[in-house]
């Protein structure tokens, strides 16, 4: 099997980028990671990477004279390690139409919200001032606007009494352990296809006992 | 125990009221049903209402002259059984801010999304549309701008393959007919606040086991 080359572009600690990686680091995942690039040189998950082996690389966005500089960079940097895949993991830079569309269906992104619901930031405040009993997290392919594109796999948690945006925060981000995994290997396994900006899967399907659950819970 | 005297409002089957009316039956719920009122006469949900004793009336909107007429005659028949508690159930009538803030937290309805995704009409095929991957029903209290208003319950459930509108609309109609009974069931037994349109519950709340469910499917 040829496992995809996979690029995580991270800006911070990248613990979602420690779950893609430990969960390619299974047999059989199709796809491994072949280099990490962060847009930030102080980035903690920079070194976590290069203690397992993986190129780790900083790109810092400040050297460069505009966003177009930066981009170009850092499509040379994916081209030099083969990249095929592109999984952005809290990396805080927008990335241009140019770029995005250079990558178009090979650029995943995570994020904390059940989209098409609370795209942007400060989503787990806005979804506890909406009320909203269930949250969850999405990973989609990247559009141009940001938080937008086909969505390949959501998980859904209920809001407990007491939570914050803090606790709400940590608790979506063991789901969006869960899930982003499981989306880069349904990508990389080709069972992907995009019609129309919908998710067409062409393998098989795992659909988990109905996710009927009647959630109940004070909000503050 | 003194039960909530209950008024459910519906225009057609009323499949809602019917889960409602069930729930009402056990020992111990806090809330009997008092009245059914259809503003279709052919409504089929008034019949099966008669059928277990329950008043069963019809306000045909299109015998008054107005929404204003309309809803004078509906509340003064709430107020002749002696109603505490409205329950919308499949009522396709928009009622007006006066209406609604006469019942105000007293006045609830159950909308097939996770609100505040996917208010108003179509919601199902939105949702298909938008490519979501998980989608749900709330309970709410109801507030003069369509399906907003303080949360009392939401359930979600997983989109499947192949799923259509109308397939969808059908599963998420079983998670409606359990979360909208947990929804009364909290509101009659007095458990419920509202404070600053947050909704906090006095009484313990049960939390089911966590919801962290991965979703991966086809929407189309």
């Amino acid at each position: 099997m040829m496992k995809k080359r996979t690029a995580i572009l991270i800006s911070g600690r990248g613990s979602n980028m420690q779950a893609l990686v430990t969960a390619m680091q299974e047999p059989g995942f199709p796809a491994e990671p072949c280099v990490v690039i962060s847009n930030r040189p102080e980035a903690l998950g920079l070194s976590w990477a290069a203690e397992r082996g993986i190129p780790a690389i900083a790109i810092d966005h400040r050297q460069f004279a505009n966003r177009m500089a930066f981009e170009a960079r850092l499509h040379q940097t994916l081209l030099d390690h083969n990249v095929e895949l592109i999984c952005l993991a809290g990396f805080m830079r927008l990335l241009t139409g140019g770029f995005v569309d250079r990558w178009r269906d090979r650029l995943m992104n995570i994020h904390p919200s059940l989209l098409p619901a609370f795209p942007g930031l400060d989503t787990h405040q806005r979804a506890l001032d909406a009320g909203a009993l269930i949250v969850g997290c999405s990973v989609h392919f990247v559009r141009t606007e940001m938080d937008s594109g086909p969505i390949l796999a959501q998980a859904a948690i209920g809001v407990l009494p007491g939570d914050t945006a803090e606790t709400l925060a940590a608790r979506v981000l063991e789901a969006e352990h869960q899930i982003y995994p499981l989306a880069l290997r349904l990508v990389a396994s080709g069972a992907v296809r995009i019609d129309n900006e919908s998710v067409l899967f062409d393998a098989p399907v795992v659909v988990d006992k109905p996710l009927v659950v009647p959630r109940l819970a004070a909000t503050h």
